[in-house]
């Protein structure tokens, strides 16, 4: 299954040791068995470098954590669309609080992922910042306050007003794009309350990746995510 | 072979179409063909997302284009050392023209490659910056004057003052550090001319990656360099 | 007169010899003269270096050309709010096409004029950056197609319908931002065909700052505005 | 007095609020009375916005603590030389730890500054890129390990052989860059550290501005410093 559903578990392997390589082939393998026994979406976003080693091994949506605003041509040290396409990925992260880019540089990836037909998923710091991704048409935007980001301390927890004012201002400027949160997201409970504050899925990294048991916290986290299916 | 030996031709195959997956993976086992038929050493700079792809299949140094002056951990949408490694590379380029970092990030990235065996070749745009460089300590670093990058006319043929300038005051602030040239490349005679200068090697991209024979231009520009084997 | 009020034309002195120091100097004198003569608002953006020296001696709203998204303490190098409002500036322009920046400072600098009242006009290459920048809640946005920028081919003469479409979306968006456009104005035809089309007020650079006649050129733009004062 | 003599105290307000305007003029003026008393040079870093402020009211050296590498022309938000140079500034910091710029972009600034000039002093964060700075020329250079910046702690006292190791690596690259030091320096001892063991001068910023009498502190490095003239 390489198609994007919702809900949706986006597990962010970042640069972690146990997110790269072998390690992270591993870890996509369990995301998978977790996918196929629960039917819900379970997409991982990974190093450029490691695309084409899961996507040919594992069946998940494998993501890139960023792609460049470039064209095929004279670039030099850059993530071009169609490497990332071609070694496998069906989307990208875009933005996210650790690779924060320009404006005009979101707006020209998302032309680029429009064209070549690539999953968006932009992320966003602030309510107000999500409502101006909405209005560039990703096919979502996930909102996470950077305090949050590795806390283990939930948004949807913790500040779930945040998602509620979020999801809000989104629908009201483009309510095609899909609202997803993340920071602090560690278990299946802030998983449901994130689902039940209108958002469709949630965009983790540490909560699974560094978790001593992540097959578990993922099965957990999709079941609860099975309540929420259309 | 993955090990550098001078005089080094080092192929930057960029995000050029023909450079990309696919058909970077049949330019690179054109490199590995010539280095294996003129013993000379043949290395191909390719996306991070291509190292993988090349370095199983083709027996030549893989570099990567980039990488960036992080360790382990929380990341996203960067290029880790261990990642490139891992999938395959023995060396990266560095602060290519195409991809300018900061001066506190190219010490970073050069301490990194130490630390971790990578090898590493630092672009400079001037003779000035290339003694910089040479303070740095890298395996080598390659001048490319950026106004004839991609021009067709040789650097080595244009502006030979300028190989012999950057040669002596990189010998003068360190002489460990191998000497290249770049920019404008195109034949056999401009590397013979690069060699006579004083350079260990070239950097080569369009030349190369768009020409309408590739394997004999480099045998070409092979055959001319075994004459400057050490 | 410090206020802004609209029509607006804002001139950008950016780093022209023209519009540095002591010719900035004579350049907002003419701008104050043809202000006073006209009753039309003409702002200047001037380099942060020269804010105080046309602020305390010319009555004419003074903009920053950019400002950093920081707070006072421990920064280097940096445009701060607070410096360059104490200087004398009332507002600044965010996000130029010579100088664009991070989606998530755009949104810092615009939660820190709100706080600080300072006015904020943020540019935008196409439709739907303007879109986004709404969202965002700047005073107005201006709207530059990056190609025409110093073209001498205006904006609202070759591409009128990117300025309607800007207009309608921000409008839809976001009522409150006032659009404004740039990009190749010369003369008071591009000024008339922009404020027909919807705009407030226009951002212009060249084709004043590098006029051989400055003052006949603004005040034929100010003569022309005036038919479109509320 | 408006040149640059050793040992030199350089005082980086930076955009700390007791650094910013009419506070800046103050402690400007601090500067002066202490510059004069004890005849030691006593430079002031600022703000480009409060450069014209402090030049045209006191009589020490001014500095910009950036400029960017352009010259004039069509840019927007940019630190010209020339503009700073015109608003009375002498000299500017390059590459601090706070606005760390690339490699090609400080070898620009130099080109720049040497054309036009003005004094350079270039920061590095650790011996090797001390190193590599001496190579390209500037007037001086600062040894500012990141660690120490604004902790109270003094690279003088606490890392002694970082120091001493700055200044051999310097000498052997280029015996004309002048070694200065900073991080953390808060008193004359620190100060008499730093000229015992072989620079010409520090880098200090809350050490003095935000000090509750930053007269006495000037005045004792000041008077510690005298020993140390040529």
């Amino acid at each position: 299954m390489s198609k994007v559903t919702y809900p949706l578990l986006l597990v962010n392997l970042k640069t972690y040791p146990q997110g790269t390589g072998k390690k992270a082939l591993e870890l996509a393998k369990i995301c998978e068995k977790v996918m196929k026994k629960t039917d819900v979406c379970i997409a991982v976003a990974v190093q450029a470098a490691d695309i084409r080693l899961i996507s040919t091994e594992v069946d998940v949506p494998v993501f890139s954590q960023h792609i460049d605003p470039i064209t095929p041509g004279s670039n030099t040290g850059q993530i071009l669309i169609g490497a990332i396409k071609e070694a496998g990925a069906i989307g990208t992260l875009i933005n996210h609080s650790e690779k924060k880019i320009k404006l005009a540089s979101i707006a020209k990836i998302l032309q680029l992922t429009k064209e070549n037909d690539l999953f968006s998923c932009v992320c966003a710091s602030t309510s107000k910042i999500a409502g101006a991704i909405a209005a560039l048409e990703p096919n979502c935007c996930a909102i996470e306050p950077p305090e949050l980001i590795g806390s283990g301390i939930s948004v949807s927890t913790a500040k779930p007003e945040i998602i509620t004012e979020t999801v809000d201002i989104m629908k009201k400027i483009n309510s095609q794009v899909v609202p997803l949160c993340g920071a602090g997201i560690t278990n299946s409970g802030d998983v449901r309350k994130a689902l039940e504050l209108g958002t469709k899925g949630i965009l983790v990294a540490s909560g699974v990746v560094k978790a001593a048991n992540p097959e578990k916290i993922l099965e957990e986290m999709a079941n609860v995510s099975r309540d929420f299916t259309d």
